[in-house]
């Protein structure tokens, strides 16, 4: 697959070059003929012999970058200047910031902000910890918590190089639904401790979005902090995904004409992502699921499930999929089966192995950046074709989720998360497709359409109330007592 | 001591009198003669018959909120309506917020913000992770944590409920130093857990701020977590509060001229900030310094320090204190002492024990909501007089500090924050009172005063430079090899 030059390879070149002759308009033609795309071309300085020219260009990689500008260089009467990267300047000093809501201009505004005034909000919340909802942060925080095991697909990068991820994903949530996250990059990978530290640090927060964390440990730590607080807490790598994965199905199966009980599916990889994708499609109505990881079908026969040490999701996997035992390879499950969803390796598909799928055909090629089969291959016999990059139609993509699910439980002040609040969720976001949008190219939204975190939020709010896993009543109840002032 | 009407106690009470009559002016009556005072009256609707009301009044404590509201009940013809508490309606869903510092307009921001661009970033942390101070918001952000255990004077009071303090503390943090502080309320009150929780999160910031944990437990908190990090801590209840006291001694000896080498000071209190406070006086050059906590004068014959279960601050404190071996009560001690400064409970002194002092005596009276001695009574023989208050002159205020302080330690990138840094911070406030601003009335500037901020930073960050204490040099070294495309 050829790489389109993308914003996110972009730079801006300062170059200076003669006011004559034909430096400037080689300019454009160098950088084309090299790959890249010019993107704007400012002339900042102008004199009689010399012009300053600021020329900013799309790239397709690292060294495509260094490529063109070695090409600029070349050019006879040309001095090259500063090469600024677009996305480093925009990571200059960070992504976020911390601000206060009210100005603080004299002493009366400090005596209400901080001490004396302070104390007495402080004495509330003691006798009401309830009230910390109304009266703090609280209701609108999420903790964005990593140990930066898993860090896109960089792997164990650790803690600091994983906090400009966790500032863009606090960015999003402040753009798309209005919350206030703070990441958490946390110097411990030791789960134990992982556990003890998000409990410490809950009371300032209503909900914990954990990212990027390894799997297996990652189950264990989210269900062991489901256990012990009273905030939900959500593994944006596992549920994100799998909602927006679903969500797409619901919409690629209205396109196939297909229903959910019906279809036989195939998932390549068993991780994170994987393991929960599983097992929310099985929670929607999937009855026929064959998961194959790198040793081939997941069967309770196979070999590496004979004994007691066996990974406890491919246990589950293995109790809970493939009732009709299929055993071999993953090409070999694939054969004649109506949809297949990868989140594994590059390229483990061909276009052959696509095409030996049942008519109508579904593929969510899923593996970044490069996915389990070519999407432009693929396409010429499956009827739905889905990846996880944003060059090609139907992006499966966490942000049209996590947002809106976050907006939905603390609006509802929910304690917990669950599947019914997580098929709702997925129900919601396919719904944001219209009858008369949906076809094969467009099976899920972009993530700037507008009613995507509404819809989802109010989904999501609903169903925490319906399940009656809010804490707003309580909330209700005893804030009309003293603080009755403060309404 | 009368307490005046205070904003921190302000509401606005909405009502509806008679258009005709007298009703209108007995409201301002009714407030005034109850002890209120009225700072604002606005007429939100009229009619021919009936007027609605809203008087926003100042009272000296919530009882006597309660009673002016019963005051202007029953003034004939008056409806009450809804009261407003100013302080609560500021607090309302949480004084300080997220914001993200770059627009996400569309697919390209979004690619540069977040994946794919932004793993770019992460490869460039990971291979050197000094650059997360330049690429990330490590570099200007703060961590304050509470345990809850010692909140303002509302004692043990939990993580929830002393959420609205550490809001406050990063809304100064952002209006007096541009820092970016999130809160950290931690759900634990366990030492060793703090420190391991403190050392966990310590990725994402550039400096940590405890804030109102318990003493002694607070000395052993901080002192491990200076020994494991790489960025500074700074327990704000002890330094923050001893550099302002030294500050203000520095031109509290100017006015009556004495030398900080020649004085006599006793304390009263021996708890987080009474430690801190003599640490920095006989960092700064105090020779003679005599303590008292609740059993007396602490000297090194005193029972209680006879058994090795003593507390080990208890056990400094008499060793490096006391050279004259003084013992007896608080009283006694005080007799002939050029300076007292109280950091214990209310009125443990009286007029006449200040009276005993030596001439041009130095009271700092700094329990709160009221000192050890009343600061008027005091002010009759004492030359200066400085309490925690704001409604005395002289207020010994933390915010005079803790923003300053932390704006150089980050500008500095240091390591660590050590008595030579503020010591300097303690001259420089001082310093911001220019010799002919300079009396007894004056020994300490307005937290509203422009300059202190800046004069604190520059002094800090400078000693911090000095020290080879920066973490700046190592940074600026790496990142001129592969990220210079940012600069």
């Amino acid at each position: 697959m050829a790489t389109a030059p993308s914003v996110s390879y972009s730079m801006t070149v300062r170059l200076e070059v003669p006011a004559g002759g034909t430096a400037v308009s080689q300019l454009t033609t160098a950088v084309e003929s090299s790959g890249g795309s010019v993107t704007g071309l400012d002339v900042t300085a102008s004199g009689h012999e010399r012009l300053r020219i600021d020329v900013t260009i799309a790239a397709t990689s690292t060294s495509h970058a260094d490529e063109i500008v070695d090409k600029l260089r070349d050019i006879e009467g040309v001095t090259l200047g500063k090469v600024s990267d677009r996305t480093f300047l925009m990571h200059l000093g960070g992504k976020i910031e911390m601000s206060s809501k009210h100005p603080i201009r004299n002493r009366d505004d400090l005596s209400m902000v901080y001490t004396p005034g302070v104390a007495r909000v402080c004495t509330q919340i003691a006798a009401h910890p309830e009230d910390a909802r109304r009266l703090t942060i609280k209701r609108n925080s999420v903790a964005v918590v990593t140990d930066g095991s898993a860090v896109l697909g960089l792997g164990n990068i650790g803690p600091k190089a994983a906090l400009p991820v966790m500032e863009g994903k606090a960015a999003l949530f402040k753009r798309f639904a209005g919350i206030d996250a703070w990441p958490l990059c946390l110097d411990t990978q030791d789960s134990d401790m992982i556990v003890e530290i998000v409990k410490a640090i809950a009371p300032g927060f209503a909900g914990i979005n954990l990212e990027d964390i390894s799997a297996p440990r990652c189950f264990e730590i989210e269900a062991r902090l489901r256990e012990a607080l009273d905030i939900p807490v959500f593994h944006d790598d596992q549920h994100g995904t799998a909602i927006v994965v679903l969500s797409a199905l619901y919409n690629a199966l209205r396109v196939v004409e297909k229903r959910i009980g019906d279809v036989r599916v195939v998932m390549s990889g068993a991780g994170a992502a994987g393991t929960a994708i599983l097992k929310l499609l099985l929670a929607a109505g999937v009855k026929h699921a064959v998961v194959a990881d790198i040793h081939g079908v997941v069967h309770a026969g196979r070999d590496d499930l004979q004994n007691a040490e066996t990974d406890s999701a491919l246990r589950w996997i293995a109790d809970n999929t493939n009732p009709e035992g299929v055993t071999g390879t993953l090409k070999q499950a694939v054969a004649g089966a109506d949809v297949f969803i990868g989140v594994s390796a590059p390229n483990v598909l061909n276009e052959s192995d696509v095409a030996a799928m049942a008519d109508g055909a579904i593929v969510f090629a899923l593996a970044n950046p490069d996915p389990e089969v070519d999407p432009a291959e693929a396409r010429r016999t499956a009827a739905v074709v889905a990846t996880g990059r944003s060059d090609f139609p139907n992006q499966i993509n966490n942000v049209l989720v996590f947002p809106g699910v976050f907006r939905g439980l603390l609006d509802a002040q929910s304690r917990t998360v669950n599947d019914e609040m997580m098929l709702a969720a997925a129900r919601a976001l396919a719904d944001v497709v219209l009858e008369d949008e949906l076809n094969a190219n467009y099976v899920i939204p972009s993530v700037f359409n507008e009613k995507v975190s509404g819809a989802v939020a109010g989904a999501v709010r609903d169903a925490a109330r319906a399940a009656g896993a809010s804490a707003a009543d309580v909330t209700t109840a005893t804030s009309a007592t003293s603080a009755a002032m403060a309404d």
